[in-house]
């Protein structure tokens, strides 16, 4: 259940004593009520991962006012790495898509039922194809072709338009291209991918072919951030779906695609909620 | 990853601001290394429930002081209802059984195998049968046979035998008898059934023969906490298994045995690391 | 994998032996190169189910005679249950809809994708809400009030349309009234229902709320075929998704969605390959 | 449901016109009264797979004879290669085991209670300590140690005692040892592995070590025949289970164990039932 006027604070940093009682302290002395907090101690690493959400109602002191106390009083002390996110404030998601409509179509949909709390004004493509459906949705479609040789003209036109729509975070929805290093190191922990495999299974092109010719009993779909490395970025969500030796290479597609669709939309989803908590190539998920 | 000198600090009250705050706060001033928090807002019935899980490595008190100092400090205040366990005090578990071997078994070899941190010092059961192989175990095994005429005086011998043998709770590896509700106001949220259907449906005698009658596409096990409706308690955990046409209904017993010791399992692991808090019949079950 | 040109034999009848033999036997005699052969024998009824697809490329004689001979030559012999469908004279499927859209869009929108192989040239409502969205897929819609008192006259149109539309068999997609008898005895086996809840668990209305307050840590969702008795009908497919704690009503509801969608899909997508036979109350599913 | 006295056909061949009715015909002649039939076409590479089992009880002729006959009738003509069991004719099998006991055991105490029928005459272990626990389930324990030096005296005794105990099939329960060439050779599709990972993610060693360190949200197993490329044969079985940030390599362990033992199990019951024909590194399992 969410109200919308709260505020929600990312803490990542040495796992130290007192953490949580000097956070939690602060806040209820500004009158915050607490309605979510996650913490996680990863004792291998010795490392320390929190998100606490507050409602705003009787908060005595504006976010802006805030950052500043918690920035003196606490970030500092503890040598926090830490974000302040406020809910009314929409994010600003772009999606890049090629021609695949499975996971685009269930992300507009998901998003015009209210599911995805996030404002959606631009959407890139490679293509054409999309633009009469998208701009359907009231949503700015804007082609920018990709060649090899081009991909460098292709990229500042990417971050250009990001720029100008002021995105904050991008979602591929199966596009068909590789991102550009120069986008992804504008965008670290905000370029979501779906892949269509169990990762790090079948990485690269066409894994449902290699799932096939390996004879997998189960396949799956990967969401995870970008990296430069192709498909090795943190894991935000995997799932996966029973085959047996009944499917052909079209059936793997075809009830891969429901996964892709189900595993994309609750990454994408969590991302939006300030759930994930990206580190050392690993994520932490709260539930 | 578990150290065993913690303490845990289960609460359950009604909503109210700066509890999660006063909480840490005490805990922190005397020294406690929080491992875990977790909490949950019932917002539709305005409950807090908590679970606090410390380090007693650096705690500047001995926990009855704690208890002392927590209940003048915090408890009354807020008006709490509230138990602390050390997880280097084992609690002791009592299984009743009948003739069903399937989870019984499982129990004791996952405890064989430092799976379940308990001492488990008494079974009891109404068959003769597995005397050897639980004493096999060092466990005393007691026959406490039930007729229809002979129920009080069971379960007077069955108080009378749990409280000689110190018992904090008691698993019902699927005993096939009722258990009395004499016992069971000794014992709230403290005897853990797995029933071996999907709860609500096909409670009762024979819920594998109901479940192919009906012909249901997915088995369950339900593992929940006795009240003294049958099959009604709080839900602990549950899961399923699919099934089809070819599945007759010892298929169905002999799929259902490895879901019903996986949810058993799982519930006693839950319940053993105080992760359980029931209320109105329902539970929440931190992770 | 699939090929248009083939036709597909259920058989349903006691068990006897040869029954495999002489109708493959048959077959074969004419040329068909059978593609697909499924078989159950339901031991405890000592009855017989079968599922045979053949090309018809090769095959010497028309569907029409063949049932002549089949008829004549097995048929009565054996005494079966029987019926022939031809792959390539696509089925006609009308869909009931009040004003939930999930399950609705997302058969309309495999539908468009190519994955379930119907016409679809009818859609009923008891609202006016959805006709411009069926109308843009070119189905007609028609909108058939029904009120307490209006309930005979409604299933007269009902069953007017279902004729003047010859449709073969309807989706109930999340329609929100109980369906009058004198249809459900002209549609056997041939209206498929969703209902939002793991039955025979929670029958009725508002299953998401039951499921909620009972507490239960898993929720699904049924395909059934329709029968008088209400969300009692033979189970065709079931699906489940995990809850817990954190979870309110509109969490249920919201995932239970995507379960509904996903049941829903694959029981109409068996019915349309003929993959399913019902029998006193129960399905046989082929794979 | 099983009775004991049924004959098994498994049989795989290029794809071609009536070849289940020339089976079925002469089964059918022979008196044969056929309980279960099942077949596959893979399309692509036109490849045909079945499996009949058939009641021996009013079968005209002996098992011997019929090898004749079917020889020179059905599987000269067509070209079929071809094998038939008899479930009375229980298959030896043997268990390889080195220290971890999880799959071991539950093996065996599946065997007990009469899940799994087969003999089990031998056991081959490198190391002493399972010693008394295997004579406790009265089965031949042998201790072959092996050392880099010793790979080739450890195969031959392998080898030898294989022949000697009349070994059908081998499982590995975790063998942590590679298994010789030689070994493999002689046992074709008849060595069956667990490996603690959803391959092909995480091959080789220590794979619940590698599926912490890539951060995976979802751990499996896989149970294949052994070929002589490591970890990379025909996959009989796979499954998976959920995992998040909360778990350490150790969780990942425990947890896998229950998959291991699910995936073993299951693949050990469909390899006695001749359920899986493999072919071309990839197997067809028959539900």
């Amino acid at each position: 259940m969410q109200t919308d006027n709260t505020a929600i604070l990312l803490i990542r940093c040495a796992d130290r004593e007192g953490l949580i009682s000097a956070i939690t302290a602060q806040l209820s002395r500004l009158g915050a009520n607490i309605l979510y907090l996650d913490q996680h101690v990863d004792r291998e690493h010795a490392h320390f991962y929190m998100r606490v959400e507050w409602s705003l109602n009787d908060f005595s002191i504006s976010l802006d006012d805030f950052r500043v106390i918690f920035l003196h009083e606490v970030a500092n002390k503890y040598n926090l790495s830490w974000e302040i996110h406020e809910r009314a404030k929409r994010e600003r998601m772009a999606i890049f898509v090629s021609r695949y409509t499975h996971c685009y179509f269930d992300l507009l949909s998901r998003w015009k039922a209210g599911e995805l709390p996030v404002d959606i004004p631009l959407v890139i493509s490679n293509h054409e194809d999309l633009r009469e459906e998208t701009e359907g949705f009231g949503i700015t479609f804007m082609h920018v072709p990709v060649s090899k040789k081009s991909r460098i003209e292709a990229a500042e036109e990417h971050l250009r338009l990001l720029s100008e729509h002021e995105i904050d975070f991008v979602v591929l929805a199966r596009y068909m291209q590789i991102v550009h290093p120069r986008v992804i190191d504008n965008y670290t922990d905000a370029i979501i991918n779906i892949h269509h495999s169990f990762l790090p299974s079948f990485p690269g092109a066409k894994p449902y072919h290699q799932a096939y010719e390996r004879g997998v009993k189960i396949i799956g779909a990967t969401a995870h951030y970008v990296t430069e490395e192709l498909d090795a970025g943190p894991i935000i969500d995997q799932d996966v779906e029973r085959v047996d030796h009944k499917f052909c290479v079209a059936d793997f597609v075809r009830i891969g695609q429901d996964v892709e669709r189900k595993v994309l939309s609750r990454a994408v989803q969590n991302h939006i909620d300030k759930k994930v908590i990206s580190h050392n190539n690993r994520t932490v998920v709260f539930s």
